[in-house]
């Protein structure tokens, strides 16, 4: 029988010992866990980092999987926990939008955490990821039935994620979703929804620049040269080869973008 | 039989090989363990810092665990390597204060690691995490007796923490023991011995500007608004809600703070 | 039977999803598979500092260890992925140099990974250590064995590592190899070819500095005292004890250095 993975995504950073701690209740109950770091360095706060960040990741898990992300502003307020189950995989985060791609793409059932036999006692009202998300993962991980966190909820946090929009002839606006370590800008064009760009007949438009190469993968770039390619999330992404795009165009997630197909 | 855990907690950053090399010759003597990482971001040769981690995250770990902290500036020297049981768990590291909270709230035992076939072989000067510590953590992790390690000893190296002083009528003084990832301030005062605060009718001082606010959560906070809550250490913790107080305050580890409870 | 071992070393940085998508793909083909975590923290697109971080890794683990290396500036680019046989040992990487010092050093078989069974479907031509390095170490370490990756090559690439020459009596040349997060600047001076060194009659420029004191450890310095050490990759490093040598130096990797021996 194999080792049920949980994996964690959180704005905690690593200099603490806040991500050790939820490793080690998470072992206390369920000491069978494969625990797999996605990162601690979403943007403190961030709700829609972390929904770009969960939404890239989950899929590439096996499934049972289980994902607990805590980007949780509202820690010790009333807002919710919630277990999510959705393509066979778990999703265990705050209430507060972070799983809306998931919600937007895949069928889903939302449960309101609310069996307390599942956290640590007592609770703070501000390590949530210790007392509330970690054992309630640990939990499943262990054989709880999802119905015992429980009852299913309708109106659980959506946020609405920017749609490319069509806004003339040919030419679509859109904004970055995400920088990445490497400082190519994800835009939220998905590639496959633009197959012409592949063609060389086009023009993208970030902070005053006009790209107009589109290049396979980054090493056909000259230095310096702005591309555009198909990241791997599988949108378009503006690129350099072996620099940043981003500090050469001093550009940043939700920028505006302007795309035409000639 | 579960996996024995063995967690990591050193200075030696994330962007070398030292920790992977840690890990690896645990893995050669043990394969089963279950490596943890609390976290290699302690400031540099801060024993203080370091004692202020495991302090935190030792007793969330599950019974028999075995924590391996290298905040090190003796390596190489004369400073002696112990193995130190507590509370049914393992602390492996050198003698230089860092598990003075562990002495000063536990009943313990703390053995001079002195059995060299315990070591590798031969021993550098220079990374006793690599050649001493992590091999010593696998044999005991693979089930090799404390008594094997060496004799208990009695004159360990203690380090005074500072505890809150009461300096007048109501009137504490004490000191920020760390600063998180998120700028909280924590600070030494007891949130159990200072339970007063919750009624408000309170001021404490930090870098000359009063605190007079107390919030069950960071969340009740405006913008800005600096707030005095109860943190996941149980500590009295100076926040803002969703921005750095340390930042705000221009504040660090080992500054004053002082109280009054009217 | 022993769970088998991969390790990661990438340039990829702990902000993204990457390393967290490399390991889901891992353990959706392997589950047993334990994945160590090297460092993420390769300067960019360096193969430099690559083949010095691979060195000072592999043999700490045990035989069979899989050792996967991601940096990869051609990524979708013609250049190959391999799979290199060595001490017992398996190394899976871009054909880029990177593995220059198992080569030195090593009796090796390389194979050009060619067997797009072991891949996913499809490939991006962004992300290969998803798509093409991940699955094919997880194939690995479930048993597919080696020959059914592809063919033995020759034509390999090898990058010259610099070695120290030999410029007058009793001088040498060499440079930093690399500076550690401690900054340590560790030379290609092996310390066993320049025992000499230890007896103190000996001079070390570096930065237009000299040095001419030898130490046993960093804890033998005194505070901003330049030292030469033993470290523990087995070269002579230039150290101070519990600051940075670097930045006093301002030096980094690459910076020359000259050894005379009196």
């Amino acid at each position: 029988m194999s080792r049920p993975i949980i994996t964690l995504t959180t704005d905690f950073g690593l200099q603490d010992h806040f991500t050790g701690v939820m490793k080690g209740v998470i072992l206390g109950i369920e000491p069978r866990a494969s625990i797999v770091d996605i990162t601690h360095e979403v943007p403190k706060f961030d709700t829609m980092a972390a929904a770009f960040s969960i939404a890239e990741t989950w899929r590439w898990f096996p499934e049972k999987t289980i994902h607990v992300i805590v980007i949780d502003p509202g820690v010790g307020s009333s807002r919710r926990p919630i277990l999510v189950q959705a393509s066979g995989h778990f999703f265990i985060a705050p209430d507060n939008g972070l799983l809306s791609p998931i919600y937007a793409t895949q069928k889903t059932r939302v449960r309101h955490i609310e069996n307390r036999k599942l956290f640590l006692n007592p609770i703070s009202r501000t390590f949530h990821g210790r007392d509330v998300f970690a054992p309630s993962a640990a939990h499943l991980a262990k054989g709880v039935p999802p119905a015992r966190f429980g009852k299913p909820i309708q109106d659980f946090v959506r946020i609405d994620f920017p749609r490319p929009q069509e806004i003339g002839n040919r030419i679509w606006s859109g904004i970055v979703l995400h920088v990445d370590y490497f400082g190519n800008l994800i835009t939220n064009l998905p590639a496959a929804e633009f197959e012409g760009v592949a063609t060389g007949s086009f023009e993208l438009v970030i902070e005053a620049q006009k790209i107009t190469r589109f290049a396979q993968s980054y090493s056909d770039g000259q230095p310096g040269e702005l591309l555009l390619v198909t990241g791997s999330s599988g949108y378009l992404e503006v690129a350099t080869n072996q620099s940043s795009a981003a500090s050469k165009l001093r550009s940043k997630a939700g920028a505006p973008v302007k795309l035409t197909i000639y």
